[in-house]
């Protein structure tokens, strides 16, 4: 056995989401990998090294830290959210599996976080109460066509949905195509709840409907929960609304 | 405003899945609800009154709690998991929706935490790194056509899915029937993770496919993570194989 490498999940904003298993891993390290404004997120210890990539640069930040810790160093690779959803841990994998044999042997572990989603939907009560689902609307990494069966899988079957990577500079068009395939099935006065930064500086949540969803209030830091015909939105005097999904459905939805 | 109501995530198992926020969140109550296995992973306090109640209880837990919150107490509810997946959180707004005005007023947090899903598939790689869903298969309060609907829909849509509640024992027969409804539209050699008791005493992970998944391997304290035709799985000589889903996916399985 060589090195070590540890996928760590920090949660969506500062160090309140931290766990404590992901205190002490972080800790352990001897050397941290990540894009650069999650690493910046990490208390600065003086034995570590820090190697910071863009966030473009997944493969090759999974392959390079794999390479350090086949060299013997222990490796800590920092993941926003959780490293198993949409993030580093399936980098990391992917890496092992079409490299040489000897980053199989390497003690690798991943350590779970709060992911963007659980974090948007406990500021507003229990949207996710139910059943539900997580689509990267990123057409990167997969093809159009099978993100639109996706939502209309869901929106069909009645899970709520979250959407993960919902705009970016270079996909400006995919979150009004996807509110659109949603309107296909769902009718307009279905919660929706844009969580933008939630946990860091400028977190904004806005509580719209599917008819009014305005794709320009979601940006690459926004987490959108779409709810279901089951959804419910609670109103409260002098404070914001509660939104959440009964754990107790009704036949007539079937 | 009278009181206060947190409901707290203590993710899966022991105090290294707690993040800060729940600490903190923990100490600050004058008052712990909860299912007993639950409070009895909180250190105790001299200053903290507990009320343990039965997990069949919820509805009844959560109307106790705001009515204590009403009074004018600081209340903490807590929860395995997350609280906003099939828990807690959920129940607390239902009580809400259907109670007194004055339960609208009171000051009201969720407080993330590691749920079941996040911790099992920490375990194995990566089994959640592209879309997913969580279905629960209790059909105490939904009816089971409901859930098989579901199941077709995730499964012939090509999502990894999290199965929540598979079993017990007013429930023997749902989880069999499953995997008998998932073996129409999926390979027989798709990969299925049981973890039972992540993070506790008496952990169990074991990796079988779809072909062999045995229902009498899961109990009421297990998730169940079944892969897509995507998932692949990577062996390694002398530690568990590794089981993920990768970021890219091809267009063939559109």
């Amino acid at each position: 056995m060589s090195g070590r490498i540890t996928i760590i999940g920090l949660g969506p904003g500062d160090a309140r989401y931290l766990t404590h298993e992901a205190d002490a891993a972080l800790a352990a390290a001897d050397t941290l990998f990540g894009y650069g404004p999650y690493l910046d997120r990490v208390p600065v210890r003086n034995h570590q090294t820090r190697r910071a990539s863009d966030n473009r640069e997944e493969s090759a930040r999974a392959m390079a830290a794999l390479q350090c810790a086949a060299e013997g160093a222990s490796v800590a690779v920092v993941s926003g959210g959780d490293p198993g959803v949409f993030a580093m841990a399936a980098a990391v994998c992917e890496a092992i599996d079409s490299g040489p044999q000897a980053w199989r042997h390497l003690d690798l572990h991943c350590i779970p976080g709060i992911t963007a989603m659980l974090a948007v939907a406990a500021r507003v009560g229990a949207p996710l109460g139910h059943d539900f689902c997580a689509i990267s609307l990123s057409d990167n990494l997969k093809p159009w066509p099978m993100i639109e069966r996706r939502l209309d899988a869901a929106a069909g079957a009645g899970f709520v949905i979250a959407l993960y990577n919902p705009i970016s500079r270079a996909r400006p068009w995919q979150l009004r195509s996807a509110f659109d395939r949603l309107r296909r099935h769902l009718p307009g006065s279905i919660p929706v709840v844009f969580g933008r930064a939630i946990g860091r500086a400028g977190e904004e949540l806005v509580l719209s409907s599917l008819a009014d969803a305005d794709p320009a209030r979601a940006d690459m830091a926004t987490l959108i929960i779409v709810g279901s015909v089951e959804t419910r939105v609670i109103e409260r005097e002098g404070q914001s609304p509660l939104v959440y999904t009964p754990r107790s459905l009704q036949c007539a939805s079937v």
